[in-house]
C-alpha cells in the first residue's frame, strides 16, 4: 500500500516550520524582520550547510503551497480601485525594471570578454524582482496598503512575467535557437490569462460572487476561495507563467467578495503555517561555498552592486513626475531577487554556458538583495524627500 | 537544483483539494455530510478508479498534517476537567472495546478453518477505532462538547494506543517469533510519554503558558501551539505510536493556554485547507474491485456485522452504570475502523498469511463503518434512552 512513511514526513515538516518560527524569533529580536531568519535558518539546515533539510516532494509542495497562499493573501488585501490608478505607472516601473539590469548583466559580461549566450543568461538572471520577498516584508511591517505598494506589487508581478518571457527566450537560444512561434503563444496565453481574470472573472465575481454564502460545507466561502487561488495558480503553472502570478491575481478576484467573509481574517493563519516553507526552502537554496571562492567574489560584488543600482536608479525613474520619496520607496522596493534568478543561474549552469564562478556570483547578488531587502525597506518607507 | 515540477505539484494539491469541496457540497446538499463527500471523492477519483489522484509524497504528507491537524484542534477543543473526570470510563471503553472485536474477529478465521497467525492477523484489523472519522463528525455536527464526546474521543485514543501494541505483537509474530523486550520498550515508552505530557507538559503550560505573549514573531502564539503539536506528533510517530495520538495530546496541553488568543478561531481556516486531503486520501485507498469479488463478499458481510456489533455491544457494556442513552452514543461512536485497519491488513497481505480475499473483507468492514459513521452517529446523538 503506502511506501511513504508518514513520521519521515513529519519530520521534515517539523524541522522545517521550527527552523522557521526559532530563526525568526532570534531574527526579530535582533531588530530585523522574521523573514531573514527563516531564510538564514534554511541556509543554515540546508544541504549545502547541517543537510537536515531536504528539498523532497513534501518541502518542495509546502513551499510552493506557501508562496500561492502569500500572493493570494497579498492580491486579497490589495485595493482594486487602487491598483487601477496606479496600474499604468507598475506596467512602466516592472518594464523598465527589466530593461536597465538586462543590459547592465550582460553588458559585464561582454566587458569581461564571456561569450553572447553567456551575457545573456546573466542578464537575464538580473531581471526578475522577488515579488514574495518584497510581498512579505511590505505585510509583515504594515505597509502593504500604502499607494507605492500597490506600484511595486504591480510592477513586481509584469516583471515576473516579462521576466519569464526573456528566460523562454533566452533559454531556447541556450539550446541551441529559440521558437518564435513558442514565444509568440506565450504571449498570447499570459494576455489572455490576466485579461480574461481582470475583466470577466472580476465581474462575475463582483456580480455572483454573494453566492458563496448558498455553499452548504462548513467554510464555504473560504473553501471556495482557496479554489480559486489553486486553481487560478495552476492554470498560470500550466502556461509557462510563474503560479504565484496566478495566486496574486485570484487574490485581486476574491477581493471583490464581501469584507463580511472574513477571508482576510482567514488567510493569517494559514499563511503563519504554510509561508515560512517557502523562505526556509529560499535559504536552503543557499550555497554559501559557491560564492567565497575567489574567482566569484570580485565579480559577485560588481554584479551586486550592479543588480541594486540598476533596479533602483531604473525603477526610481519610472517614478519620475511623483515625488523623489515615492521614487525611493519603489525603487527600493523593486531590489529584492530571488528564486528565478537562481533558477536562471541553475539552467545555465546545467547547459554549460555559465561556469562555477558565475553561478557563485548570481547566487551572491541573490543573496545579498535578498537579505538587504527588510532591512532597506522600512527606512525607505520613512524616507521623506521633496517633489523630483 | 530541484527536480521537483512545482506545478505537478500543485496539480496534485488542486485535483485533492477540489475533489475534496465539491465531493463535500454534493454530499451536504444530498442531506449527509461532508466526510461522505470527501471519501466517495477520493475512491472515485484515486488509484483503484479513475486515476486520477495519486498517493505520492505530497498527498501523504499533506494528508498528515490534515489529520495532525484535526486532533490538535480536537484536543485544543476539550475541557481537560471534563475529560479527567470521564477519563477512566474512556480508558475502561477503550479496553473492552479492544477485546471483543478481536475475539470475534479471530474466532471467525478459526470458526472457517483459517491458521492461527492470519485468525490474529485480521482480529487486530478489527481492533481500532478510527479517531479520525469520529472527531471529525463530532466536530462537524457541533458535538464535540458532549460528555459522551468526551469519552468517546479518550477511549478512541486508548484504543489507538492499545491496538498498535497488539499490532507489534502480532507483526512480530507474523515475522516468526515476537520480541518481548520490544515491546516493553513500546509499553514503557508510551506511559511515559503520555504520562509527561498529561502531568509536567500541563503545568508547565499552565504555569508558564502566559510567556507565548512575549513572542515577538506575527502569529507567536500561533506558531508556537503548532510547534507542540507537531514535535508531540512527531514523538509520538517516533516511538511507535501513532502522529495523532501525540497531536490530541498536544491540543489538550495547548487547550491551557489562555482564550484571549483566539487559537480554536486560528486552527478552522488552517483545518478547512487541510484536514480534506487526509479524507480524500482515505477513500483513495479503497481498491472497491477487491471486495466485490464473490469469494470476499460473504466472509465480508460477516466480518462488518461482527466489527459493528462488537464496538457497540461491547463499549455500549463499557458504559454500565450511566445511562442508555449514553451507552448508545458511546457505543455508536466507537464503530468506524480505518486507516489501522487497512494498515493491518495491507501488512498481513504483504507477508502471505492473508489472502486477497480476506483483503477484501477487511477493506469491506472499513468502508462499510467508516462510511455509516456520519448518517448514524447525529441519531445516536438525538436518541433518548432510559437508564441501564
Amino acid at each position: 500500500m503506502e511506501q511513504i512513511d508518514p513520521t519521515a514526513v513529519l519530520l521534515q515538516i517539523t524541522l522545517i516550520f521550527a527552523a522557521a518560527k526559532v530563526g525568526g524569533e532570534i531574527a526579530v529580536r535582533l531588530g530585523g524582520v522574521a523573514l531573514i531568519g527563516e531564510i538564514v535558518a534554511g541556509a543554515a539546515l540546508g544541504p549545502h550547510a547541517l543537510g537536515w533539510i531536504r528539498e523532497d516532494a513534501i518541502a518542495v509542495g509546502l513551499a510552493e503551497l506557501g508562496v500561492v497562499v502569500l500572493l493570494f493573501s497579498v492580491g486579497l488585501e490589495m485595493d482594486f480601485g487602487q491598483l487601477r490608478d496606479v496600474g499604468a505607472r507598475g506596467v512602466l516601473v516592472g518594464s523598465v525594471g527589466i530593461v536597465l539590469p538586462f543590459i547592465a548583466g550582460a553588458g559585464l559580461m561582454f566587458a569581461t570578454g564571456q561569450q553572447t549566450i553567456t551575457a545573456l543568461f546573466v542578464g537575464t538572471a538580473l531581471v526578475a524582482t522577488s515579488v514574495g520577498i518584497t510581498a512579505r516584508v511590505l505585510q509583515d511591517v504594515g505597509l502593504i496598503g500604502e499607494q507605492e505598494s500597490v506600484i511595486i506589487l504591480a510592477a513586481a508581478v509584469v516583471d515576473d512575467v516579462l521576466g519569464l518571457l526573456v528566460l523562454a527566450v533566452v533559454t531556447g537560444m541556450g539550446q541551441g535557437g529559440f521558437d518564435a512561434l513558442r514565444l509568440g503563444i506565450l504571449v498570447v496565453e499570459t494576455l489572455v490569462f490576466v485579461g480574461l481574470l481582470l475583466t470577466m472573472g472580476r465581474f462575475v465575481m463582483r456580480d455572483h460572487g454573494h453566492r458563496v454564502s448558498y455553499l452548504r460545507i462548513p467554510h464555504g466561502a473560504l473553501s471556495f476561495a482557496l479554489l480559486v487561488c489553486l486553481v487560478s495558480a495552476l492554470l498560470a503553472g500550466v502556461i509557462g507563467l510563474a503560479a504565484i502570478v496566478g495566486a496574486y491575481l485570484a487574490g485581486l478576484l476574491v477581493a471583490e467578495l464581501s469584507d463580511e467573509l472574513e477571508l482576510k481574517r482567514d488567510m493569517e493563519p494559514i499563511r503563519a503555517l504554510l509561508v515560512p516553507f517557502f523562505f526556509v526552502l529560499t535559504g536552503a537554496r543557499f550555497d554559501l561555498a559557491a560564492f567565497i571562492q575567489p574567482s566569484a567574489l570580485a565579480i559577485g560584488i560588481v554584479l551586486t552592486i550592479l543588480a541594486i543600482l540598476t533596479k533602483l536608479v531604473g525603477c526610481g525613474l519610472a517614478m519620475w513626475g511623483t515625488t523623489l520619496r515615492s521614487a525611493v520607496r519603489v525603487g527600493v522596493g523593486m531590489v529584492p531577487r530571488g528564486e528565478v534568478g537562481l533558477v536562471v543561474a541553475s539552467l545555465g549552469l546545467a547547459a554549460g554556458v555559465i561556469d562555477g564562478g558565475l553561478y557563485g556570483a548570481v547566487l551572491m547578488m541573490v543573496a545579498v538583495t535578498t537579505l538587504a531587502a527588510p532591512f532597506l525597506l522600512p527606512p525607505a518607507f520613512a524616507f521623506r524627500g521633496g517633489r523630483t
